[in-house]
């Protein structure tokens, strides 16, 4: 069995469950408490974060983009090439993945998950008010670029649905969990985020429920 | 001609250097003033960030790893693949860029390089001493992990020379060309950088003289 180490409102570790459910990839998810660093799980990532992958032959993966770049590597599907197949295009997908997976997850995900979520769960006392209100403020103009693109293009990074709008779908979905993004006033972004929703790699995570933090009722919904 | 759209102590550019020599590819650099937003500039990289790398043929690719993955898809040699070539050690290339790409880079590089040079370059004040003493303080363990790892392998990723010691060596190269890597107490990893400072690939990067901030007498040296 493939088994992946895990957070449930981890961008990341989401990016690589729609990727190996696009792939059609079996796994088991293990949810790994990574602020006890477990000296097993430092044995398999001695950088103590999710998400890692562990392959059926003992293969240790650890970090998103790894994992999606080996999974790709490994089960590469011709009728979906998650990353593209040219150089050129495949650069694209890849300065999207950086964008949403490293400069939407610094100025927005993780303000808002880290004083609402980890504050919450780890007892470290209130959230930020002021760190919220820029995770909230900067979160509009990338919305705004997700529907400047996908006014030129089919899809974030080309005509082909790809890694970069896993990436980004994924880590505003965490958002949506906490009921954080004002969808009437961004339609362009919805109307992408709509047509990723409705994709049969993406109902697992719709299915997601947190004990103690029930999503808001849209979030599963596919007409919201 | 292949341009690269950088600045001079930006481990980033620095890493796309080293891989354009590696390769052997003819690029020059232009000095790239982030912080002006130039529209010319933001037309390539809506992101505002270097490096940017533009193609003879006009294709732009932008961030360092996108750049590094582009190069190595478009000019692979076979004598010195430096990703690796089984999807296992590719993954075990991608996961060390990873941790001193970003890890190393947030918990040392960046600490340093932007209360160091930044606050000095652009007149924005005083550098932030708690900030100098945290990145200090956090450079330690990473020099042991690079230690640690070269103990058990030639180089940081398997039995060869990748994209992972290219991107370790590049931050701290930065480092050091601010005389900020104490290398008396880490003899491992001095070991390592030694063998990477006497790489062809990385001359014209111990060269580099910024005007106004001489690097230290040791930091081109081979023995130091």
């Amino acid at each position: 069995m493939r088994f992946l180490y895990q957070h449930w409102l981890s961008p990341d570790c989401r990016a690589v469950r729609v990727v190996c459910e696009e792939k059609r990839l079996d796994y088991e998810v293990r949810v790994e408490k990574t602020w006890e660093r477990r000296p097993e799980f430092l044995a398999l990532n001695p950088a103590a974060e999710v998400p890692v992958l562990v392959e059926p032959d003992g293969t240790v993966v650890a970090g998103a983009l790894p994992i999606c770049e080996y999974l790709e590597e490994i089960a590469f599907d011709a009728d979906l090439p998650l990353l593209g197949t040219a150089p050129a295009g495949r650069a694209e997908v890849r300065r999207l993945v950086n964008w949403f997976g490293q400069k939407f997850a610094r100025e927005v995900t993780t303000l808002l998950l880290s004083e609402k979520i980890d504050k919450l769960f780890m007892g470290r006392g209130e959230p930020d008010s002021d760190a919220i209100r820029a995770g909230k403020k900067n979160l509009g103009p990338h919305l705004d670029y997700i529907a400047f693109l996908t006014e030129r293009r089919r899809w974030l990074a080309g005509e082909h649905y790809s890694l970069a709008d896993i990436v980004a779908a994924t880590q505003i979905c965490c958002l949506d969990y906490l009921d954080d993004v004002p969808w009437d006033k961004y339609e362009g972004a919805r109307d992408w985020y709509a047509r990723i929703k409705s994709r049969p790699s993406f109902r697992p995570l719709l299915a997601d429920s947190i004990p103690g933090l029930p999503p808001p009722k849209h979030y599963a919904d596919l007409d919201f």
